[in-house]
């Protein structure tokens, strides 16, 4: 039985390729004038990019918001900076966020494939076509990295984009470490924790396993799990659940402690298994936290006999919208 | 074998009776100068107030983001309201996030019972001692909006609090068909689904049946799971889970759509309730939403033979941390 049709893992192993030419995508492409909030409307894979970019420039001092909805928040205005992402191009929940933004009179730049937002929006960062929406991620975090560095907001960075493309050209080590969390996984659920400082990255792990494994999975972040989730595992077993911690050597000091004191807890109820970001900058540490989670739900696919590149379910349900 | 030592029901039905009581808690409590942002720090059962907050107040100019973390976001200024919440004054991460403000100059309001927390804040609203925090929603929810009221930055609306307090009232409704929700769950793990409008309100749930009912539960929002979560259902199976989706009669069209059609997809899988919000406003529709997940979560632990009161967990990891 053939089990990976479109070749999802040469997709997955390209990626360091792809992160590679997604960097020039922006060039040419800026907005000016003041900006004092960034938003990323978007969808699934293409508002991952967005939540990713939060992660990364935390340190920033415009707030930065992913909307996952039809419409924009009410406090978007002329000096908010929206990117309106839609692999397709034709996500309706994006284009009718990009319409919101169109009449708030927002700085407006479109990241697309295609589609009607590449038709309707005047900035535009084409991207190639072809691939799983969840698998451009490269393509479309950096060229609004690109946009924001060229507008100005922030500053362009070749020593983090080096080390990064460095740790993941190592491909083997995610690709055999992900293979044996697949393993560990089994027919459980896995449940995906880090701190909130890597909460998207979690996210990304659960949407992973989701549309590539095509089974359960949900996350949660700590410390705010210490006050909820944690009641729950008095009642859980390792039959059905297993946890998988994402660990950070930059973890704040209590949050470490907080996980190992959860592990010791949970272990009594579950398999935890731990997971080391890579790297020194951020931007390694998220990449490389991140593309683990490629292999590992990749991996389990193929263990469960499953493909994991189509999501038919999304294609039906899209139809059935439509009618 | 008691299973209510602390009596949680009774706390529960007097839900409508603690919002009561917290309306003039914010008395003579205000800021001035200029509001640009608006922060709740908080963690758990004390954070949910914040999220409530932003749902509510979805129309105002003003972001409102809430805060589960040990640090603010590096934009908080002294334009930026922040008010810390923490139902005991003790929680580390809150007074942590307490300090950060301080120090950010920001204008800071804290919402608590005692501890260092009262102790430190200039302003403080003081609530009544002695409920378990998740159960202190009101005495949080409230004072909060009122210092926004007494500040100029929302209008006052009895006619929604009104409206709000008359539905709650009819407390038998929500507890007899909370009732029927927790003998319908079983030993199955609930997955609670909202619009994204109401998605506080399904974590709220989520929170519920990991404190009260000690299980595991989790949730996702429409229509962002139709881009990932739905796929899992390939693999899943009316034994391990059940879907719990929370509507509104003001729902937007296409998430009406998206909800029958993903129940009709689903419903081949697992089982699915729905439960509709009361009323007009959209506080009594929140309100509404959030009063079912207590019953539920009483009754479901009640049916496993869990005291829902006390979470030693949580107090087990307090000390651990404390060595």
């Amino acid at each position: 039985m053939p089990i990976d049709n479109s070749n999802m893992l040469k997709v997955i192993e390209d990626f360091p390729h792809q992160c590679r030419a997604a960097l020039p995508l922006a060039k040419g492409i800026a907005v000016s004038g003041k900006v004092d909030k960034i938003i990323v409307a978007g969808m699934g894979g293409s508002a991952v990019g967005g939540d990713l970019l939060r992660l990364y420039l935390h340190d920033l001092k415009i707030p930065i918001t992913t909307v996952r909805d039809y419409k924009l928040p009410n406090f978007v205005d002329e000096n908010t900076l929206v990117f309106a992402v839609s692999y397709s191009g034709n996500t309706e929940e994006t284009l009718s966020a990009f319409e919101d933004a169109t009449k708030r009179k927002a700085k407006i730049v479109a990241v697309t494939s295609g589609g009607k937002l590449a038709e309707s929006a005047k900035k535009v960062i084409k991207i190639p076509k072809g691939l799983q929406p969840r698998a451009a991620l490269g393509y479309i975090f950096f060229p609004i990295l690109g946009v924001l560095v060229n507008s100005g907001i922030v500053k362009e960075n070749p020593g983090d984009v080096k080390e990064m493309l460095d740790i993941l050209s190592n491909t083997d080590d995610f690709k055999s470490f992900g293979e044996s969390i697949a393993k560990q996984i089994g027919s459980r659920t896995p449940l995906i924790y880090a701190s909130e400082q890597f909460g998207a990255v979690a996210y990304r792990w659960k949407t992973q396993f989701n549309e590539n494994s095509k089974v359960a999975a949900f996350t949660h972040n700590f410390s705010e799990l210490n006050h909820n989730e944690i009641v729950g595992y008095q009642t859980m077993s390792k039959e059905r659940f297993i946890s998988i911690f994402l660990r950070d050597n930059f973890d704040n000091d209590r949050i470490k402690k907080r996980m190992n004191i959860t592990k010791d807890i949970i272990s009594q109820k579950v398999d935890v298994v731990e997971v080391y970001t890579k790297g020194n900058s951020l931007l390694s540490r998220l990449f490389s936290a991140l593309y683990y989670a490629d292999f590992a739900s990749y991996y389990l696919a193929l263990q469960n006999k499953i493909d994991p590149t189509p999501v038919h379910v999304i294609e039906s349900l899209k139809k059935k919208l439509a009618e």
